[in-house]
């Protein structure tokens, strides 16, 4: 699980790094960008239940993004050819995200409903503080379905807990709804209606 | 008073809501941005009290947004007709939101100059991450009279709990500066000055 | 010390006041993004620290800011005249917000990473929050050095605490560091590397 959580942030770190880029940031603006990416969920979702960043007390965050800048910096042109690899990597990353934000809300005795809400805050966070600092309207309020994966996950969650599953299987089943739902949504382009407005 | 919050909320998220749609965001955009308008200013000002957000306890926001959104999805023009009443409604929420937080800033021993600057944030902040949210500039900082109504709705709370008025008094004046103040500012266009910039 | 932070935070408040009343912003607008530049950084760390942000028990950085507004509001040409002395008390003021963040951070528990991060987030975070609210790219991520002279600071600090040098010394270090490679970035424009984005 660790390890998945390594690749869920090497995978935001790059997806804010790349946006960065485009955008001609400097390499500091890379690294910041990256890492409001990577961890901005989760401190959101630490600020709220009144604890430390948990960032604080592990320095791996900050040196998988300073990795991901380093790879990107001299090979961006290969990252950018692996665009639908890293894809996966960041949907994985959502899925563990959102899994590592109810566990935490729950531990620290959420209800149900605020877990699901904490579980999504920390999958999708991320990336609408990454979109706030480059100036673009939040991306996950246009596109197919994203955030609302967090919540199909966090449904599964809880209602594999319900039925007295153990730890392993409804963990597991989060994961796999978060990530299943995205691919989903993605291959057939599944979208939440819009409000049509009259001119 | 728990109704006239309700109300409050339901009219910060339509506000949210609205200008979402006019963004072309999709539903969960819409959700997002009207609970971000409805209990970001509350947020904000619990984060920085070091508690809770008040949302973790208690469901009633979540669910009027909810409300909200299935209302404007499906009855969107007739809520448009009806935005003088809205606007109303939208004012009478401002005002207490900034009584709650006024309230909320003076229980937890927070100074008078300080528990006016909290409930000016609890009452407009959650205008301001709207904004941020749908990338536009602040409005409150263009449009005529706004959070300074605020300011003079604490101002008010604050001079008759001095003079030894009962709490019913005090906030009762304090909304109904609040809402006196902003009517006042809409009616006459009372505009805050610029500075005049040479070309 | 205490007189060179009124300066900082002067300086930072002038900073926000100009870029918003270039963008019309009412005299409202001009004090909050005057205010959130000059206690932002500060808030956010005093937040993820768990403590509550430092200006409710020192009314000084609401009066500064106010005295920042009502001199530019008479004076603004004078004050646009006189840049390049404010942008000297902006690095003066970037340097002792580093190191009041590197001081607390450590202070409070923090490892020596972690302080460094604090520092830069403290003397850097109030201008991009000012420029989340004036709704542009912030600024920090493009131009020349800014943050990575925080960085700088907080190394000579942690550099010169570890070989023993007294607090007098080490603190002085860090201002001097962090103001040193400030000017000379500006002064021979040294920028960081850009990815460049082929076509």
């Amino acid at each position: 699980m660790y390890w998945i959580e390594i690749i869920g942030t090497f995978a935001f770190a790059i997806s804010g790094i790349r946006l960065a880029a485009a955008k001609q940031f400097d390499l500091f603006g890379l690294f910041i960008v990256g890492f409001v990416t990577a961890v901005g969920g989760g401190t959101i979702r630490d600020v709220m239940l009144g604890v430390r960043p948990f960032w604080f007390d592990d320095l791996m965050s900050l040196l998988i993004v300073a990795g991901a800048l380093v790879l990107y910096y001299f090979f961006h042109k290969l990252v950018d050819r692996i665009a639908g690899t890293i894809f996966l990597f960041d949907t994985i990353g959502l899925a563990i995200f959102t899994l590592l934000g109810m566990i935490k809300a729950l531990d620290m005795g959420c209800s149900a409903v605020i877990a699901i809400v904490i579980g999504a805050m920390t999958g999708a966070g991320g990336g609408v503080i990454r979109d706030i600092f480059i100036n673009e309207e939040p991306l996950i309020f246009r596109k197919e379905i994203y955030a609302l994966a967090c919540v199909a996950g966090g449904l599964v969650y809880l209602l594999l807990e319900y039925f007295n599953f153990s730890p392993a299987v409804y963990r597991t089943g989060c994961v796999a709804g978060v990530i299943i739902i995205r691919l989903l949504a993605t291959k057939y382009h599944w979208q939440l209606p819009k409000v049509k407005m009259e001119k």
